[in-house]
């Protein structure tokens, strides 16, 4: 009896501190050698934007088969994907033409993605400014003819800035066909950001079936707060003019890269982000760093010799900004092939700050994965107790798949969504590395010791 | 008997959510009024750097009294202590004369603070590198007449910076007078950053008495690799010139404001920063966040009608960069006058995302911090088992004062620490905002419990 409890006691930890130590060399390599940070310059710089269905989206595609075929991934293929294909065409205008103290004023604008255009003869109307959604079902018939003006903010007091996102985000994706139900021309959104500045946010709108789509755009916080002020004083009549378009779908692909499992390889641990990126700045946070730390954590294995047991698959999804096509395809696929994704783990809330996992999944899947959080400790990681996975991998859920998304701080991230200011700049080396690696070693442990 | 556990229970449960409450509304008020962000932007973009013994570092005395003043402390006053003069002067060169790649180079180059000059002659030597001062007293005699060069590197696989930071810094703080008892001439070391850029950062050294002081410059990351890179091919004679000096010591002052206490006021909770500088950059990060940051955390108690029972004390405290005078007067008055110090917080780590507070302090002074972790941990705010606490307050522990620092992440410090890039537009406005929330909903506590 004493023997085995002596065994019972010393496996663990014996196992703890081997862990712990192939833990250590993998954020070591990523410290000293990784390549996750000129990876990504490369994307954001040579590359650049990279918009479902534009070249720049297609030379992301062959730049990350090439690189994952430089680092000698065991298997590299692209998955064909139909996505759609929006293009912004020349610059927008939103023009406040009689303002008794401006004069003709110019907003920083952008159009909202999927967003029909005005064409070259733009709208002209009166604005009717309001808070949110409901502001515009109590005015109903009030809007019609008018542009709406949805100025509803992010909440400031909520600490993770993604639920404050979520909050204010509604206006963006579903105002255009709220206001058009009762007969208005055009929609400006306030820009989806906790900060006051120039720099407009565009982002994807969805238009309800069977109703009108009228055209939309988000202005910058300080000209949504100008245009609020002037409104208090004066009504206002705006002209915009956007140039964007929805064209056919279009063949793009998924970019895979594997290395095959030496024990159980029908058990795959895929880790990815999407490499599509909305058309203005680079992409850099949404989502190159999610995209160059997935391949990071996969080149991490190969260059310290650590050979998986069960297959790890790095992967590249397409579309995830408007259609979500990729990851839908990908599932769809998995299924159809009668593959087995033990977890699926993503990096789609920029290169900051690591603070932990979120997951999605059966409490005793969390269990298993939360049991290793002091393995995290020491490298600043340490919450797992958040909720959520990630875009791309949620079509796997109803595959039984464990979701996990890594978790940076999020206070800076609203600085540069869906902006202009999302390049390479902004992204810092150390934390991007210190996310490579976290991802690195959760995959290691999810390897050695699965998902039961 | 049921009657008295239910009171058990329930006590302290009204407790926990009555001080959750109020900490709540701290950080509410924080990130929706709060002055912080501002408040830092005209001590950096109005006054800029303020070493010790500046007109600026007066300025900035004066504009600290100004605003604790505007937000109406209860007192607020000047401590006077004398504090070193330094100063730069002129611009250093620092030049390779005789590179068979590159001929004359100069290099990106800083006076170290403290340094003597070389005067309009300069120095002329040969230069020795050497990876840390072990080096130089193994080479002995063989650096007489040389210039020897630092090329330690801060370690990059330690995840808390400041601890690569100390392996490094040695070299910076004594490598002068290591190199001088051998006859060296000068001594040029490698930036202490984990970096790779054209920036080049100072920061005191201190000479050893009785030993011959000689001049001491820091040179970029890119310079010294560049640097020693030459140096495996050929001899270099590197001339230096600088002309920095120590002048007389003159009067200077912390700045103090309280909010005074209304059922203990003898007791003391003192919370700041060091409103000194480096003469580069802006003294953002290093040290104009955490004074702000302590002023905003009184400002929250005052705005929101918290009247404490103990006296708050924000201090910004002078010359910590080149002497910790401040400091060092600032306990020997509480001292002299008999005043008790509770608790000592200081917040000078950067203005970047709080991860925790560190503790200098008995273990049962500690174990009453650490029960309120499960306050902070909604704001992300979680380690709580980091030891130290801050140079400025380190005077204060003979007192038995316990020691508290804020502890934001380390990652990013070192790219702005003592460099011309220490500007306001480095700092983000919703992590100084948690910080100084962070700070004042601790004081709270302390405030509230006490330490026993």
């Amino acid at each position: 009896m004493r023997r085995f409890t002596y065994l019972l006691i010393v496996l663990p930890l014996f196992s703890f501190s081997q862990h712990e130590e192939k833990i250590k060399e993998i954020y070591d390599e990523a410290f000293t050698n990784g390549r996750v940070y000129e990876d990504l310059r490369f994307l954001c710089k040579n590359i650049g934007s990279r918009l479902s269905g534009s070249p720049e989206a297609a030379a992301a595609v062959e730049y990350t088969r090439q690189l994952m075929e430089t680092y000698r991934f065991d298997t590299v293929y692209l998955q064909p994907v139909m996505v759609p294909h929006w293009v912004r065409g020349k610059e927008e205008i939103v023009r406040a033409i009689n303002s008794d103290k401006h004069g003709t004023f110019d907003m920083n604008a952008l159009a909202l993605g999927n967003s029909v255009g005005t064409g070259p003869e733009g709208v002209l109307a009166e604005v009717v400014e309001v808070s949110g959604i409901d502001e515009v079902n109590k005015l109903g018939k009030k809007v019609e003819g008018k542009i709406v003006f949805y100025n509803g903010a992010m909440d400031p007091t909520i600490i993770n800035t993604f639920g404050a996102y979520g909050g204010a985000v509604v206006q963006r994706a579903y105002g255009a066909s709220e206001a058009a139900k009762f007969g208005a021309k055009a929609v400006i959104v306030r820009s989806v950001t906790n900060r006051q500045d120039d720099i407009p946010h565009t982002g994807s709108l969805v238009y309800k079936p069977l109703i009108n789509k009228i055209p939309a755009v988000a202005i910058s916080t300080n000209d949504a707060n100008e245009l609020s002020r002037i409104l208090t004083e004066q009504t206002i009549n705006v002209y915009i003019e956007t140039h964007c378009q929805n064209l056919p779908d279009i063949l793009s692909y998924n970019v895979i890269g594997e290395l095959r499992g030496t024990e159980t390889p029908e058990e795959i641990i895929a880790v990815g982000g999407h490499l599509d990126s909305w058309d203005v700045g680079e992409g850099a946070h949404d989502d190159g760093a999610g995209c160059m730390q997935a391949i990071e954590a996969l080149r991490l294995f190969k260059v310290l010799g650590l050979k998986p047991k069960r297959t790890l698959r790095a992967v590249m999804w397409m579309n995830e900004e408007n259609g979500l096509k990729g990851g839908v395809e990908y599932a769809r696929v998995a299924k159809e092939k009668g593959e087995k994704h033990i977890a699926a783990l993503e990096s789609d809330s920029g290169g900051f700050q690591p603070m932990g996992f979120s997951m999605s999944g059966t409490d005793d899947q969390k269990d298993q994965v939360k049991a290793w959080r002091d393995y995290f400790t020491p490298y600043r990681v340490w919450d797992f107790d958040q909720n959520g996975g990630g875009a791309d991998i949620s079509p796997l859920s109803p595959q039984g798949t464990l979701l996990i998304g890594l978790r940076p701080s999020t206070q800076c991230y609203f600085i540069y969504h869906h902006t202009p200011a999302d390049v390479f700049e902004a992204v810092d080396k150390r934390e991007l590395e210190l996310g490579a690696a976290s991802m690195g070693a959760l995959m290691y442990l999810l390897d050695q010791e699965g998902i039961k």
